[in-house]
């Protein structure tokens, strides 16, 4: 990318009037220099079967050609036209709440043939007529593509041929997902009772893994098609999105993220989070980390909000404190869903840059003052590269293995990632992520390890040898606890990780009025509690950080540490109030040396760095809070790129509320 | 209407034992002088398809007539008896949780032909019946006739024609509903898909408008059966009810009280509310101001609570307060919901003035009394007629509207519609409500308008000109947002009617924190709080009566008053405190001179008027409280009927616990 | 039975790999005499079709065998097999939900003739293969069975013909029931409609009760087939298991026990409960006090929990505690459910005695000191015999219509019974339940009656005469509303027995702000509460014991006591804190002299006792807490037999926590 990308997702189709012309007026005075088109929008391109209509597009195109704006086309295949299921009712994916009716998007059966069919044929006649205008530099495979649930007769279908591929003796199969149990016993193929029932959580959690590949087929299948007809030049991406709970919160369930993005050529991902007194910038952080992570390369935010929700609309500041947050993290571009806000419909309140009333606006204004830096310094700023010392190992497996066995936990996958996430974004310890399959682990000097519940022997062997050779492990409790099939390992829990950590366990149970004692922490008594989850810890090799405080477990550790070859391997046996995971991870950093002068700073102080295409680090101080902040800049003599101005490592710097640094530093 | 009616529900069919003389005998005792027969009993009355039995009702009519207690004949189709179900099962409506099974009532498609076969020879079958009898004084149609969700494929049949009628050219229909976002546009009317599925909230609500028209022209199709065979002095109504909140709460969501009511000679209803230390008489008084206002005229109250569920045994002295408040309100009718309780089925703890062992009892004793003073001073107080100045604009459209966008509210249309009433309610602000269609407008000095989220355009023209013409309004937040199809207005905010009011928004939010300043409200620091939903209003012509007060928002008006033409229109944006919003009603009231006497009284302290047809105003205070009440009489010099003494203006007067005295003013 | 059972249930088909002999190893070196096998296999046992696999079953038999273990067989079919389902997909119960998808346990039809084919024929193939081993002891039929809500087309022909065996005239059906109401009325047979829609509680509670006699069929029918083929010396039994709360709550909804007992030779239960910090006995011995009594005996612990769920891991001593709690309610045996955890599926967290490590661990360890104890003085404690004078009157159909009721209602039914049974269980205050059909009435001093809100009038005319002829009743809120078809009573309520309580009322409601006054009791005023339900009574010859204190319902009794002829029946007409129904009890207890030493001894000391096989008296003290308890041993002297030392009545004795004595007296 040679700039910084600053857009908006653009609907002539959803316009109340022909406002093109004013509209491309209003975007050129925020310097906006992308849209994105296209994407949900297959009625109108294709309103009767195999009757096409390229007005809107047609026209889009040639107005952003002319105007100097570049187009992002997205195929359009997320929603599907009412012919298409009026046609063929059997689209509609069937899942466990029955077949869905029309009416929402993401509703079809991604594997079936007359769904691919149709989509194949709409995607190509739209390839020929946009691919080779000079403005359009990339496509948007569909969009938040997941696996809506498909699960019908001709799913389960495929999912058992899947599994005879993997299981070539059902009796293998039997023992593996351990099926004797309550008479579940598949003893012909012939036999395989509808999945939608199962009680069997290996069972379960293998189907919604099956599900999963569907999703990468399904991707790969649509840039196999635009890989015919797009120039060299031409990106190929995919907007991921996270499991959401009101906004973008954790790793999302039904994408293997590190899969799906293998047959793009950039990854893209659209952030939403809270703001106003909740913008604490901590999605942006992991959404961006997360993203960065698939193809280890800077990435596209496809979609963040402008005004959102009815709680969504910035406070004075923030719209431009979160678009070099963005930056900051290595997205090359800021798009916003969208340009204007719509006038019907279910994401009527879903607002964007415009308001309904499409006229200037606080947060449009703000998006000019954005567009005018990205323009006059956003060259020293795109295609920041990173070097992290950390990463956290994530797995979709886990995630789905915890749901499956959630009525014994008050707590799911992901509240354990942000856990330890949250800590580290706010002692501006810089992460990747890596997936079960990396090949990057020897990479990094510590990884961090939350509730990997389902892990294959040859990740956790990998492990022992990563210690030993001088890594650092920080693992959590429900890690290592059963096989990629989740069966529970009858080993020495964790599974096999137990030698680099030192310590094993043999019962579990839920904190009632439990805290720790023992250990050095520096926190309040308040602060020292233990909630949902603990394990009677047991050292072997290891040492004693943390003992639990309680009648009848005190005689059980917490917290361990283990020396293990080179390496540290710490392992956190219970869900700790997050000031005793600080005090952990601090004790961990300090430990391997990664405790330097940007972890001294905290939230809402936060610092992130990196390196441009010259090499020139670039480094960002972000004041994520209403409070002015006067702060010391600790890195090297640099450029203040906003204001333009030099500034000295030890020169006191004032933080404006919600405001920010960017410096270039001079070697 | 030439007495007050006092009466119950009487079902021979539902007792445990012959019992009818002696019910005679005990309704003769409390003067109960009418009841309603025949409602819900068709399987009684058909036992057979084809065969009928009027044992029942031939033996009710009989001994009422010879007692002298006047009949209401309800129609028996709201409940369908076994046999239709088992020869003809689809009858039962389908809705969005596919199709119902046999056992509750209302469980019907109301567009059904076999249905309506059937509901029309029984009906005509009891009207060759009864309706000669001299005792039967009036039919209800039906009972709390509602669409009951149906929404099968021949209804939505019906809709498509319905639409079509509206929409000549599809394209129009797509265009006015954004069908074209999420790729939901029907470009082809064989496309139309199940609008069951659809998140478009313009079609959606378009639809439950259309499953309105179907009450109304069920209704109508009844009535028109009725009125082949009624006399001249009986009358036709409907017993209507509210929004359900375990009680009368609201504007019914799925009947358009006003079009309905088109069919009858007069207005029925039921209302049931909290009752012992929550009795406030909000309900009665709100579901009277709302049945008066449909006919403006007296209406009936075919059913209010007895004893009720196991919290609404009334207090001492209750059941008589309440009697009166529905008198007080223009009702010329006290009915309860019903003589005896009920010993199965779903009811049973819907208990009636007797209960289940049909002996007397404290609140069959009360009712004794208010027979007896019904009696003494009935012909005082019947056919009550008001002239108020204050109406409350009210919407089905909006209500639906809001229930779509309900995503992005923590309020229900209900809720703000009660808001504003509930505080005019208890400064004794007398109010007539109006629909969108109204042709009234004009009559009154001050229309009070909650959250008209959707709005024709004609309306809100009529608005301006009102204003200009010396109207005044009282708009809040939410209204002349869309426009009948629910589509957001892209011109200013609120639409159209911003001109009146000279005040513009296109920024709002959720309130954190938020509170009010610049005001001169007399309120505490606790009351000062906006919730759930505000407005960044910019005054252009306004005065600003109130602004935000919070660190981002303080630039922006909350709530502003314009004097446009020779009205002043006042705009609240944000949903208030209910003691803010009070004070805002009372500068206005102030200052369109509606703040009389009256309203310096508060809750618990009611005061209602009218004027009686020899056009003698009669007054009543009501107590709703547990405290003995001292105060003045404020109206001129009167008699007063319960005690049946003369009372002078300025007299101070003892209202005792639940306790109210009625004045006959003496001009 | 010659000694106490100490076992678990095993599954040789679930382990990991082959550890039978290690596991015999461990079970004996724990001196577990018995295990539980083959329950739930059937698709080990029968892979395919009229395949069978006796593989587990002969090896554990044979191996048990050897090792002087003994064995109860369970038979298979409470979860059925893949092949079965594939074959034969009508099996699958049809519930209100429709029919149920495979997967689950207890998803089948227990009335379907090919679901019971099949199932014969498993049991016959097993009971040939295992009747005549020497190590088997009994048999256990099913497990947990109940009717699964089984109401398909099939059970409502069933239902129908039941009904009209009971209701010879339909016009009877339609008088007990009150069809007529809302046009329910079933004029002819054919006309039946769908139970599942019903809204009359009447005949949805028959439907209940029908389903309640499909279990008591099939068990019979089970029994029928066992009998067929087992030995004299073998017994019959069933897991029976309660209301269902997280744990062992209250009566179970959906079986009888007392009519479904009767095709055993000992009753048998399954019994989970809080524990640690929450752990007070309440369920074991409630559990245990209603198994006993079905068949007035002994009774077999099949199943309670070991480690169970994650915070169900006892802490030293409760195991043990619990083991002989069990034993002192009349148990003769404590079987843990079950021996090792299992590594997939549904109850991978609902832990055995190894854990999934299957090694040696606290709880196993626990064990083994029971197994100890067990075997060393265990001869002394087998078959303890009871004699109550308290009796606690439950019935199904009291539950079931109480939850048919449930709207008007904050409680249900097993919350009533739970209220008297945990005061009597606090005071050690031993109970019998018996049903309503109850022949031994006339044997208990003292009948307690819980809310038995539905009852047929011989059941209320014996227990006029039970107390004319000295016994002694506490009667609650609720009884006696109903007769046997939930029809009210239109008589003065209670129905019938307001002759012996001497009290009546004819309105009730729910308390707000009330509390009670002119007692004696010895409460605090926090204490003094009055919740969900309260009757307004009027004392006819009672006294009263407690008013309602209440501005408006101060005039009514609250809690009556009545003298009629040689017995006191006391009313308790409101859900009192339990504060004060304890000192209303206390009072019957002390007018009727059942209240003596052990009732000054409150929980967390708990006494249990009976007479061994040589009508010895073997007495329990048991500390359930955390404190150590010092204490006086009130009864006479013995030995204490856990630590095989004389004990002197008077002496002090020191309980530690969660620790107990056994002592045999010496007459």
């Amino acid at each position: 990318m040679d700039k910084l990308l600053f857009g908006v997702a653009y609907y002539d189709e959803y316009m109340p009037y022909d406002r093109l012309d004013e509209d491309i007026k209003m975007m050129k005075a925020a310097n906006i220099n992308v849209v994105r088109i296209a994407e949900s929008t297959w009625s109108s391109v294709e309103p009767q079967n195999g009757e096409f209509d390229f007005k809107h597009i047609d026209r889009v195109i040639d107005a952003m050609e002319k105007a100097g704006i570049s187009v992002i086309v997205g195929t359009p295949t997320y929603a599907i036209p009412t012919w298409l299921v009026a046609e063929c009712p059997d689209v509609l994916a069937v899942t466990k709440n029955g077949q869905g009716i029309y009416g929402a998007r993401q509703n079809m059966d991604i594997t079936n043939p007359t769904y691919l069919f149709y989509a194949e044929r709409v995607i190509r006649k739209i390839m020929e007529r946009v691919s080779k205008k000079k403005c359009v530099i990339g496509y948007q495979l569909d969009n938040e593509t997941k696996h809506y649930d498909t699960a019908g007769t001709n799913v389960q279908h495929l999912f058992i041929k899947y599994l005879k591929n993997k299981f070539h003796d059902i009796n293998d199969l039997n023992d593996e997902f351990g099926l004797a149990y309550w008479s579940n016993k598949i003893n012909s193929w012939e036999d395989f009772p509808n999945v939608l029932g199962t009680i069997n959580g290996s069972l379960g959690a293998e189907f919604e893994k099956f599900q999963r590949v569907l999703v990468n087929k399904f991707l790969s299948w649509q840039a196999d098609i635009i890989n015919e007809y797009k120039r060299e030049d031409q990106f190929v991406t995919q907007n991921f999105d996270f499991e959401w709970r009101g906004y973008s919160y954790g790793v999302q369930p039904r994408v293997n993220h590190f899969e799906a993005s293998k047959c793009l050529t950039i990854a893209g991902v659209d952030i939403y989070h809270p703001t106003q007194d909740y913008l604490t910038g901590t999605e942006i952080s992991f959404g961006g980390d997360m993203t960065r992570s698939l193809k280890n390369d800077n990435y596209l935010v496809l979609e963040t909000e402008a005004q959102g929700f009815e709680n969504w609309v910035p406070y004075d500041g923030q719209l431009r404190l979160q678009a070099f947050s963005h930056i900051a993290s290595g997205a090359n571009s800021v798009m916003y869903w969208h340009w204007h806000s719509i006038h019907n419909s279910f994401e009527t309140y879903w607002k964007g840059l415009l308001s309904h009333d499409l006229k200037e606006n606080p947060t449009y204004n703000e998006a000019k003052i954005i567009g005018d830096e990205f323009k006059s310094f956003g060259d020293k700023l795109v295609n920041l590269k990173k070097k992290n010392d950390v990463a956290i190992l994530i797995s979709n497996e886990a995630l789905t293995a915890i749901e499956w066995f959630s009525m014994t936990l008050d707590f799911k996958y992901n509240d354990v990632v942000r856990w330890v996430y949250d800590e580290l974004y706010k002692m501006n310890v810089g992460c990747d992520f890596i997936g079960p399959d990396s090949e990057d682990i020897e990479k990094y000097k510590l990884i961090v390890i939350p509730a990997l519940y389902s892990a294959p022997e040859e990740l956790l062997n990998k492990l022992n040898s990563y210690v030993k050779n001088g890594g650092n492990l920080v693992v959590t409790f429900k890690s290592a606890f059963t096989n990629e099939y989740v069966k529970v390992s009858h080993n020495d829990q964790p599974n096999i990780i137990n030698e680099c950590l030192g310590v094993t366990y043999n019962q579990f149970t839920k904190p009632n009025k439990v805290s720790l004692k023992g250990h050095t922490f520096n926190i309040s008594e308040e602060e020292n509690t233990v909630e949902h989850w603990m394990e009677l810890l047991t050292a072997t090799t290891a040492e004693t950080v943390a003992y639990y405080d309680h009648p009848n477990w005190g005689k059980y550790s917490a917290i361990t540490k283990n020396h293990y070859g080179e390496g540290i391997a710490t392992y956190i046996g219970c869900f700790t109030n997050k000031a005793i995971l600080k005090e952990v991870l601090i004790g961990v950093l300090k430990e391997v040396n990664l405790f330097g002068e940007e972890q001294k700073y905290n939230f809402p102080i936060i610092i992130k760095s990196g390196y441009n295409s010259e090499n020139e680090k670039i480094v960002y101080y972000f004041n994520y809070s209403y409070e002015k902040q006067s702060i010391k800049y600790i890195h090297n003599d640099g450029i203040e790129l906003t204001k333009n101005k030099e500034v000295k490592k030890g020169e006191e710097v004032i933080l404006n509320p919600w405001d920010l640094i960017i410096v270039q530093e001079i070697n």
